[in-house]
């Protein structure tokens, strides 16, 4: 069993002595740190960025005493700041449509011990994706959201949620979602778009790459805002192609590319490793 | 020394007996087949494209032969075809104008034996490169395009040139051509763009490439037309940057990529190995 | 559905005519080429290769015909020479022990469509994934090899195959084979080791990329010999690791690598791309 | 005009407490940092290592009270430790042969202000690249090293160094190095092999690379221990290749990829992110 550990995440305009006050607290707490991570946007006047993994070992694990110890410090240096306990699992539900390899490596990896949240449910607007959730015995909801009745179907849905999730990974899922949706979850809904952002925003991006005729086709995960295909990127990978792909060829290279990309997004969340600041990801990797 | 090779270029309507009759033409000409590449468009009613290079030991070589020989076969085909000559070194052109690593690699690569052809000329808009192009012994000519006197200056270019150049490569040179230059050298201009195209089209790519945040930069070779980077694409290549990777690093990084894209962009054209077909490259490698 | 092809892999030593005459032949039967390759391993007294893949549209389909009327041709230039039809499906029998992680891939990717084989049997010296096998409603067979019962095992082995399996793909079983069952397979076994063949080839390669402290770790797939890790490389891959990655981590990034390695050799093989030469491989794509 | 920076490295066993030692430190005395990471080899009983650059704005930059001051520290926690001024540039020697690029790209880099090195001299057993070294304005050394007068002209050519040099690049150097004079500059001398190491070292390895039919070649980066090719990595990089690379194509590739590892290993050293452990490097960037 892996032990368990917590991770610090803290933001705050640059200043001296922020690292030597968060260590000697650690310290002083009786805390080993195990990975430690910091960024400064820039060296004067920038933002300072920092996650620190550390093991509570002889330390006080209940997260009521830990704001309580804590507080002084990010008071005095203005922290952002949040904290998590890794054997505290996230719970995540996977948004999907029709489309199965996204869905497929995210269960394949969660089941193989790779992805450590709980997944309450994966919903779905079409039924062809039941078979595939249930083989994992997960609970598979279908909510019909179309066009004409996004608003209504959205409600229900975040009322279904409502206390059981955490992250929203939309895993393939074709539909948009509203502002108000999206406000719910900030930052914490993930999406896989199949091409390499900001080229080929919105629909069909294999056969728009095929129709300009790049020769690296990508996909990019990415946080979703209201605005489609524009919210900070998480992450990126490419492909090589060539005047011998056809869409078809384009989309089968691009669907690897999807799922690695995707699973990485999904890890890296879930470790509580970005943090997003000015439309930028912070990743700590 | 390498041995003299025909580069042959065909395209066609696909149909039935074309490479019979190509293949059969060569052997009973008396050549040897060194390399041959084919692509169809579509297995119906698609287009067909040929690139075979061969030794015409005993051989007609004399470009007039040629063509009187192979004309009842491009004639019955109907293929849109051209022929070049390995010994026959192309004449490059380079213009640029204050960036340096692109044109350093060429000459770089020239001097090498890399790149078979002759530079007759580098041209640029500005001084500061003369130093480099005479310590490899070639001419530096200035032309001082601006915007208000583009097309005055382009003419003085263009009759400077005449009959002197095949074709051109753009190594960083920041000026619009005009359709009228293009026109003159359709297809036989190239240009490296410092984005991974489409994405970041336009002045300043590292920059937008910052601001949106992207995980992965890249360069674009593509042949220039008359709207700005929008010209078919040859070459592309990635590099992975972070959040640590401000817009001076990013360029660092990007340089390298843009080097190695416009080496490889130049050296295909250079051996004929491109076609471009409805602002797509088909190239044979 | 894919129209049915027919796939031509020819090698001779190299003559001038040769392409005229296939192509020729090709023609005059009525077939339509839709892909071809040719490699010569040098210009001068060489061994010429091609793979020539056609629609017989008005042809003679039947493997007899083809045989009779193509035998003059290939008397004539010596050709060692295959052909295959894509309607009949070739036969793959996989091999694994306990990981999991390649065989799902196959399986997934067969149960999508991308894999077009008939897998009559998995094969296995352990119970461990009877039942990710009979998920996919496949036929799961433990046969208990071991060092000492080997040559009996593989007996039983053989005559339980007997006729109904046309290659076989080791997908991280962690068996040796005998020469005599090599033999009967000869280049029709893939393997996938876990490391970037030759380095670390044998036990524990990701132990030993450990401990050389190497950069990149990658997976090869080869045509299994007599002697361990020797045989002809078909494809290979890498993945970018750091001196934060422990034994346990490579494993990790390297499965990754291993799943899309071996894929993309099983799909060559099977769509007849590959021809062994001098332990090289020639791979038409 | 970059700032001015200190870079401290320093490794121990692991211990509670460390990072904030250290970072009060520099806080107390009114260092600003800019960045740090750190790595611990195993969480229980390992060795530490941290490298963090600061600022020294109002810190006492001479490098005898910063010993001084910093000496309590490091012996509390028993730190191998060293410090670096940014401002102090190292001295860098190059060793050639015959072969230009690696050389070329080096030279190219530092006029072009990115390798921030001082180059007392390039040292050669060959003359073939004298005029390269002397365009750039640098003095060009021939040693005639031999298999038979290697100690004679070693000492020589360590006499000749004594004091002028930090560390040595071998740049395509063909010449082996007794174990004497390694020891002189242990960590501290450069190499590039022009294979993925520990694959195919030792000669030719093209064309051992070619023979065993690898899809992927690779260079190696590594400093020198006095057994060919054993010593600590610190970075690698591969370039895809195919059956119709022969010796000669290899090699024209894997130009590219030694050029550009050679060129981030000198880049690492020179800026001290490098720590061997064991015969592994940690590189911090």
């Amino acid at each position: 069993m892996e032990a368990n550990t917590v991770r610090l995440l803290i933001s705050c305009p640059d200043k001296k002595g922020i690292v030597a006050a968060v260590a000697s607290f650690l310290y002083e707490n009786g805390a080993n740190i195990i990975e430690s991570g910091q960024y400064t946007t820039s060296h004067k006047g920038g933002i300072f960025f920092m996650r620190i993994e550390f093991e509570p070992a002889g330390f006080l694990l209940d997260g009521k005493d830990f704001y309580q110890r804590f507080l002084p410090i990010a008071e005095k240096f203005s922290f952002t700041w949040r904290v998590s306990f890794s054997h505290k699992k996230k719970r995540m539900a996977v948004f999907v449509t029709k489309e199965e390899h996204c869905l497929q490596e995210l269960l394949w990896r969660w089941k193989n011990g790779e992805l450590s949240v709980d997944i309450p449910f994966v919903i779905s607007n079409h039924d062809v994706l039941r078979n595939v959730v249930e083989q994992f015995n997960l609970e598979f909801r279908k909510f019909e959201v179309k066009k004409d009745n996004r608003e209504k179907a959205e409600r229900e849905l975040l009322s279904f949620m409502e206390g059981k999730v955490d992250f929203i990974v939309l895993a393939r899922y074709m539909q948009i979602l509203t502002k108000g949706f999206v406000d719910k979850y900030r930052n914490n809904i993930i999406n896989i778009h199949h091409s390499f952002l900001p080229a080929f925003a919105g629909a069909k991006p294999y056969k728009q790459a095929y129709e300009r005729g790049v020769k690296i086709i990508g996909a990019t995960a990415h946080y979703v805002t209201e605005e489609l295909d524009k919210g900070s990127i998480i992450e990126q990978d490419v492909a090589r192609v060539s005047h011998r792909d056809d869409v078809k060829k384009l989309k089968i290279k691009g669907k690897d590319i999807e799922r690695t990309v995707l699973f990485k997004a999904v890890k890296w969340h879930m470790e509580d490793r970005i943090v997003v600041y000015k439309n930028r990801t912070i990743v700590f990797v």
